[in-house]
């Protein structure tokens, strides 16, 4: 992981100003412009429009005979909250938790419409994990999905709708709401794949090659399934909110499929703690590894100095300079240190100092140092 | 485990490509061609016959004098889930999960039939978990079992037809259900039996000859119970939700037997997170073996490199050339290394190392290093 | 723990065939022959009669005076079943729970009898832990109870029953069964206060002369412990299910004892979960243990190699044979390597490599080193 | 630990003897003479009284203008036991419970009497942590308490009794039942105050002068600390029971109070599992700090091995006697260990050795090892 | 952490002295003297008057045209409390719990009134975390609040007050008491924040240079992680019981905002336990650095001894001093160690010592011990 990815990792702490006041929208400097598609369709119809801002959207919405998917991309402009609130009467504690994008996954409902919330993963260009809020405004006969930046990962759906196979055209607008919720949880299940095969090939390296980068690349992949879990909890207890939601505005049809994507989250919630299993057990491996290298290590060692420094030390004894002089002769005699002037001496201590190393080696393959 | 049983493995977390439209029966263009089989059968009779497709099973199970049960293997054939979409009036996102054999144990009832999904676990020639999808569409008079492959793991089940003791042939086709749901659950019982065993044995390995493997080998087993659990506690809900059930197409009387089914499936989870709790003790203990081995060798250096080098450097002194040379005689003083020219010097020297080596062998005695 | 006794362990793996079908009474062909008593006794009679089998009990225990209790000690013959199924029309799915010992405890209520089970867990006289079932059938004025070996270890019932002492005699057969339930509970009391104290002595070596046989010893309670949970919990739920149920079998009064054997087994869990925690702690601290020593021992070799290997490279300078060779003289000239030829010179190097050693063992003592 | 302590800590699992006959009293022979007081008070009124046993209480407390506090410590005397049973028709299981003094916290309405049961914890002279069983017979106008030893414990309420301070003299029995639990819950934060007082000390020497004690003591209070949840959880569910008691003997103002005392309890709660993962902390800190100590070591050997086993190995080869006798002159040549005759080959390889220690020394410098 | 720290660490435990009566109000002797201001304010007005004491308030609040907090700063005055306890009929009870600063955050309702209690954390100039109690008393037209020290952390909602923007000047007591709750739980956003960075400063640190200081401050964080769920859970709590509270004191659009306040709690104890996660994290992953740096330190050490020890060993047999003296020439042999008098012996040995430790060095690279 690079300074970078860490740095932005950060900013997912990233938290209101203590004593503000709550429920007045705030608008980024920083805010990409906004923009504005509404798609309206039927069974036999299907147009797009781009729009400059939300002004004439309450009159378009108000032919019943379509369904309306108002997409806004971008939050830099104030102007279209304060439509929304008037125009469509949205509650100003809604607007902040669209435009204040750290949001857990929710489902608020209301007499005239529900307000929702997911959270989308996607992996970037950048093997980073972005973590970006979509929310839903849902009416009768419409839908206004926001986003803050300008990613074009909702796509699938309008080509869905474009090919008007399926329910999609006919569903309604809680469909569409299924639809987009039911791609982002789709993308779960991509990059837990992506992680279960990152796991997969680290337990490879684990078998064949382990090294200090087994214990970051793991680690980095379980802080990764923290953050997940923290998004897929309340993802479930969102879906499962619509299920038992009693909203005139979410159809029973809708529900079906919504039944279909819950399954799916809870099928996701067993992979992560899966992973997140797997991830611990590759650490243990790999600690394991660690220490069983140090023993490599140090049998390594031991071997070598075991045999080696005795044999040091009776080598040392024969370079000892002991030397009786004779007081008379003046001549060395060979009864101080006497091996050293036996016939054959040098040849006798060689045997004795294979002997010995000989010894050790059995006694240390025996305890089998040497598998 | 081998690449290949690594490679495979990640198979279960393939899944659905984000974006598709839910309900579109998908077949994969390996699919194997279905063989279709139908049993029909009451207290006095049994038949079987294969059929090409379905088209003729309308007709057929209209007769109400029997039950049927069929059985298809494979899923090669678009028209055959097309049959079952209007002949039999089921649901598109049925069929999906029919065919996307990668869904959770559960149970759906609906006005006309009852769907549910098991997953089968076997361990085939290459000791591999194999983890097969059956889904079941069950109706007042008929079973319709799915398997994606030709395995022929639900035979017992035909045997028992055909013999034709007990309840099965009178029990209606709630029983068969119960039936197949129960051989599948039996077959848990029989892995995590050899699981249990392998513990065991790896538990006498840790015992008597603890090495590397041991580890691979229970964190193995831990990866596969992580994975039988994520089976296992769906199949229990499932299981319960039959039990629970008050559809008219599951009778009373299976639902005895489904207690029992219940029952052992409780028990499984029992065993499951018992053998994970011992394959946690057994790397506890390996790692902790691993420790003690350290020990050992590091006992091994330090009594040998403890005695030897001071006893080297004993010897190295007395291998020093210190000399003072007389500047009148010319002659080398015996003053300066007076040791050396000692009557016994070498015999006192001697005696005197050997004093050293016989107190740190009593030292190291004294604190228990020789075991 | 020997092999015998891991191989006997693993026995309570064993479990169904699957494909089998259930309900049909399976006799293993070493089962022991059945040794039947019947007691009979009402506040002031008590009899016991042993009986060949079962055919004369349904007229025995028609007269409505008295209470029964029939012990079943051993399964070794299929009539005595048939005749439990066909005199007393107890289910066949129940007569395999009885024979196939290997169930949870449980409680199932039926319209004219009551059908438990029980584990009794027994250290025999290898020192393992025998898990046995006990089943239990309660109808009106009789209760069966099961075992599958001819151990006496419900002796202290009958003992109670002839003292004629308490409510025993008065109560019916749901205090009999009772009766039999507390005693096995109390056994439980009895081996986790057995592994209690072996835990405490565990800790006493761990404090005073820590080796392996602590961890295996540790481990061996903590699989053990394990093995008791599974047998506690559904123990547990079983005894508040009789303190919920609402069957006539078995009495309010009965209910009032059950409450105590009820909050017994919620102790017993409590104390299984305090030594499995006391396990835990054990290990911990032996591995701690274990890294200590090990520092201890890498002290030993780092003072005495630290000290000693730069003292034996002095004395290794000192004897190098360098010798420049007077040209003219050929005389060994003594600038090469004067100290050598210095007046004192073995007394001064001798001084020097003493106040290395002792500025080192300053540097070791300050460091803490000498403990 | 002492031994003492270890061994009295091993009473806490003294349980009852398998097969005994429930409900019936049974008295150690060791059992402590029973101490009887009766406090007698109204809001004006209050007078101790010391009696010989409970025959004439019935009589005493029949004066209904007046609460009575019965304390009666020890419990040697079985003939007031009986006196309760017959003259205040308690329960024999009831009996048995407060004689059997191993029971959990517990809260029993019958129609007559209300049975509580507290455990009290206290830190004796000895350092040891003493648990005692407190249980209560509450009646209309009466509390009847017991204790096994003659400990003054509960003094502070009889001497807040004295005072007649606060609701203690017109709230009624109730009020004293709870004084009692509530001074007994107030120790628990005493005894759990000097438990992170002892945690914090241990942190500190964990930072100033870490050594094996930090394990066990740490250990030790971990233990305690097990010990303690086994009390506090049924002490809660016991208060909690009070609070959703709807029986006539508690009155809404004593409801109140013990409100507060079961915050209390959550807060303990709270503060033990704070203390168990300090303690948790401390171990894992007390790992790191062996292992880093060990570096330490190892760090210390390798610079100083490595260093100077080279060194040696260069002086040895100058030791060696290599020596071409020049057949015709049999002087030594100088051409087979060219550099021995050297001019200034002392001084050349003795820099050379300066140069490779250097080169080490900057070596390890730069990896870190000198910190 | 320096010891001061530690030391106002354990104040935390600082509880009542068992035995003492409950719900007297006790003072502190040093308490800080009360400050007592009263904000009086509707939509049009807005003023601030501080008052000596409480005596005038209950007059000036009976005008319910407007809304009135009064907040009070120390607890310096015995007089203060006695107001609240007979003007204002609060319960003794209560009034212990806003003095005695270690209670959990709780609401209790009762009939005229509303009490509730906050814990607001701040991390002063010290670094240390404050635990601060703040108390609330609610009646319908006015907000009684508590706090122990003159800290100034609530005046954001003074400056909220005086700007009179949003809901604040209109929403009636309620309002205001969640507003203060609202600043306090936005302050647990920002010290989790800090912690967050201050985990991801000390990844980097793991990833860059690890010292033993990760350690210390990961587990800093860890304990004050632990310290801060104790306070998070319980608020969690109480945000919930005002959401389902049916005090007429509690208006509806308060709750409205207390649901968002609720939501950033669920968010806070989201992030307390993934950052609990993380500090386990990277204290595994502390632990394997100092395992691998061990690894490096061993190949340090391992290497140069295996590659030295046997080349000194060789150097070492040829400086023996063995010699067959001839008994005839007195000359000396060359066959005693034939070697040494060898032509070019010097050169053929140092080539072998020059292979031994290529040898070693190529064995070494091969294991990858050279990374």
């Amino acid at each position: 992981m690079t300074k970078k990815q860490r740095h932005k990792r950060r900013k997912q702490y990233s938290l209101p100003k203590a004593g503000s006041s709550p429920g007045l929208v705030y608008i980024d400097p920083n805010a990409l412009d906004p923009i504005i598609n509404i798609y309206k369709y039927n069974a036999d119809h299907f147009s797009v429009e781009e729009l400059g801002d939300l002004k004439r959207v309450a009159e378009i919405i108000a032919d019943k005979n379509y369904t309306y998917w108002i997409q806004i991309k971008g939050f830099g402009s104030i102007e279209m909250f304060e439509t929304l609130n008037i125009d469509f009467n949205i509650n100003k504690l809604i607007l902040e938790d669209i435009t204040r994008t750290y949001q857990r996954p929710k489902l608020e409902e209301y007499d005239d419409y529900v307000f929702a919330i997911s959270r989308m993963l996607r992996i970037d260009d950048n093997n980073d994990l972005d973590n970006v809020q979509v929310s839903y405004i849902l009416t009768d006969n419409a839908l206004f999905s926001f986003q803050e930046s300008h990613q074009d990962c909702l796509d699938p759906v309008i080509t869905r709708l474009k090919a008007g196979k399926g329910n999609i055209r006919t569903a309604g607008s809680s469909y569409i709401m299924y639809a987009l919720m039911d791609i982002i949880v789709d993308t779960y299940f991509e990059i837990l794949q992506d992680w279960g095969e990152e796991l997969d090939t680290i337990e490879d390296r684990l078998f064949e090659k382990p090294d200090k980068s087994v214990m970051y690349d793991t680690q980095m992949i379980k802080r990764n399934l923290i953050g997940i879990r923290r998004v897929v909890w309340p993802e479930r207890d969102k879906l499962n909110d619509i299920l038992r939601s009693d909203s005139p505005l979410i159809s029973d049809q809708t529900k079906l499929f919504v039944k279909d994507a819950y399954d799916h989250c809870i099928q996701i919630i067993d992979i992560v703690e899966s992973l997140k299993e797997i991830s611990v057990s590759n650490i243990d491996m790999y600690l394991s590894v660690i220490s069983n290298r140090m023993n490599e290590i140090m049998k390594v060692l031991t071997v070598i100095s075991s045999i080696f420094i005795p044999l040091t030390f009776i080598a040392g004894i024969y370079g000892m300079n002991f030397a009786y002089e004779d007081p008379v002769t003046g001549k060395i005699m060979p009864k101080n240190m006497p091996e050293l002037y036996q016939e054959n001496g040098y040849l006798y201590i060689m045997l004795f100092m294979g002997a010995i190393a000989f010894a050790q080696i059995l006694y240390f393959w025996r305890k089998g140092w040497f598998k």
